[in-house]
């Protein structure tokens, strides 16, 4: 396994693969990496021969006050996970080569930021797109692996690479999730003891309703109110929102039809948790 | 020369060059070519074995009002000048192969598109780099060659391509001129033959500036007002700005120092033009 901290070292080894006529799939993390994205790293391992991970905590993504100082940097310890998952090459820019100078171009993505996530967190998503759009220019992949716990950010990447014909594909992978239903996050080492207890009443809120949609309620107002009482049943949970979308444009359904994305985010203390669960009321 | 129409018909043929160990040339207009046009096809003959135009009106670009409707579309014209200056492939899609669905996904670049052109043109320039986001993914060229006549379009376009990692060169190739010193756009053909008189005092305009700054002269305003009596000349011409600026920040200069842009637009009835020059003054 390489260890490539340049834009041109990384830029090298992919073409040097690309010449031997491999595919190459990329894995762009923040690093403190888990199950959920060794599970990528598979995917990706799978449908292609030569696997890029990258590890940048991104700072254009985080807003003030939110927890770009601290979030976990375990680089040593990220590197062996990558090696023992057979990635071919690390990519750890420092922030001066990915920013060398003021960022002054963006990308913005319309109408599906706004909903969600991009209420709560203004110009995340832009900073998103933006350092995704420069990852996806420096290693040039044919396909990017993301996870479906980010939902929303799933969407807006994919809306973006189809707008701009990026030339590679996204494929979005499903939530890892601990024994208890917690969706595994690197932000999930922020919660104590009690708060651990505790956070799984996010995901029993999403089952409860997936099983109210199976059992024909059609109602969002409805499911949302058996969600928020499940959530409350512990007082550390600040709920930020509840929302019942359509999945592809992301826009709230009154009714449930078609394919429906149901979205979680609360605050257990300082730590933000999101999770979510799709719905193919169609296929149901 | 070859006529691609779809996206992944200039895709196909730029990969079969590419796979020939062939340097791939783009030049990216509107159509209704002229000399200025050739002369980036020519340089990019010269720097490059490969060479694709494309010839698109790109809708994103033009606000309510400006003249997307009437802009000149002469394609037969336009195909034949590219076969007489040897390029390989135009790429001529239709609107709805650009945009087959609602564009969500925006390059916006700060600072550098709110003076100059950005002011009177909102949202023009971000039309203008996020077609070249699109047409550079799609084309994927090693250098794309633009005029220095759009020249704050130039360095936007070149700061969008730093940010964003995009791995092209942009060549900016010098304006070309009229015998009366007229900037070549497909523009003048909207004008009158009494407009078409008047039209070079643009450039005498700009040509004073030059000889004031090579006399020494260093205030802004002092310039600027010479050079408004120059297009005053012509009760026909509306000035629009006339602004001195650095050449790379943009920036309105108050006394002149440096890399230096005077960049002039101007209405003549109900065409728009523009024009610049750029005077190093440390190389003076």
């Amino acid at each position: 396994m390489k260890v490539a901290k340049t834009i041109k070292s990384v830029r090298n080894l992919v073409k040097a693969a690309r010449s031997k006529g491999k595919k190459i799939g990329f894995v762009p993390t923040m690093g403190a990496l888990h199950i959920g994205h060794i599970s990528l790293i598979e995917a990706a391992a799978k449908k292609c021969d030569f696997v890029v991970v990258s590890i940048f905590v991104n700072p254009t993504q985080f807003g003030p006050g939110e927890d770009f100082e601290k979030y976990p940097r375990p680089l040593k310890a990220d590197l062996e996970i990558c090696r023992k998952a057979g990635v071919d090459v690390v990519f750890t820019p420092a922030t001066a080569q990915m920013y060398p100078q003021e960022n002054l171009t963006w990308v913005n993505v319309e109408k599906l930021t706004e909903q969600l996530c991009g209420q709560f967190r203004p110009g995340h998503f832009s900073g998103v797109t933006t350092v995704c759009a420069k990852l996806f220019n420096i290693v040039a992949p044919d396909i990017a692996f993301f996870g479906q716990k980010d939902a929303q950010q799933a969407i807006v990447i994919k809306r973006m690479v189809a707008d701009f014909n990026m030339p590679l594909k996204i494929v979005v992978c499903p939530t890892v999730r601990q024994a208890d239903g917690l969706a595994v996050s690197s932000r999930n080492q922020y919660l104590t003891e009690s708060q651990k207890k505790n956070a799984p009443l996010i995901y029993k809120s999403l089952q409860k309703c997936q099983k109210l949609i199976a059992d024909g309620v059609a109602d969002s107002k409805t499911i949302i109110n058996q969600m928020r009482k499940i959530l409350q049943q512990a007082p550390s949970i600040k709920i930020e929102y509840i929302s019942i979308v359509d999945a592809d444009t992301l826009q709230e359904l009154k009714k449930i039809t078609g394919k429906v994305l149901t979205a979680v985010a609360v605050k257990i203390g300082s730590t933000r948790l999101i999770d979510n669960i799709l719905v193919d009321v169609n296929k149901r």
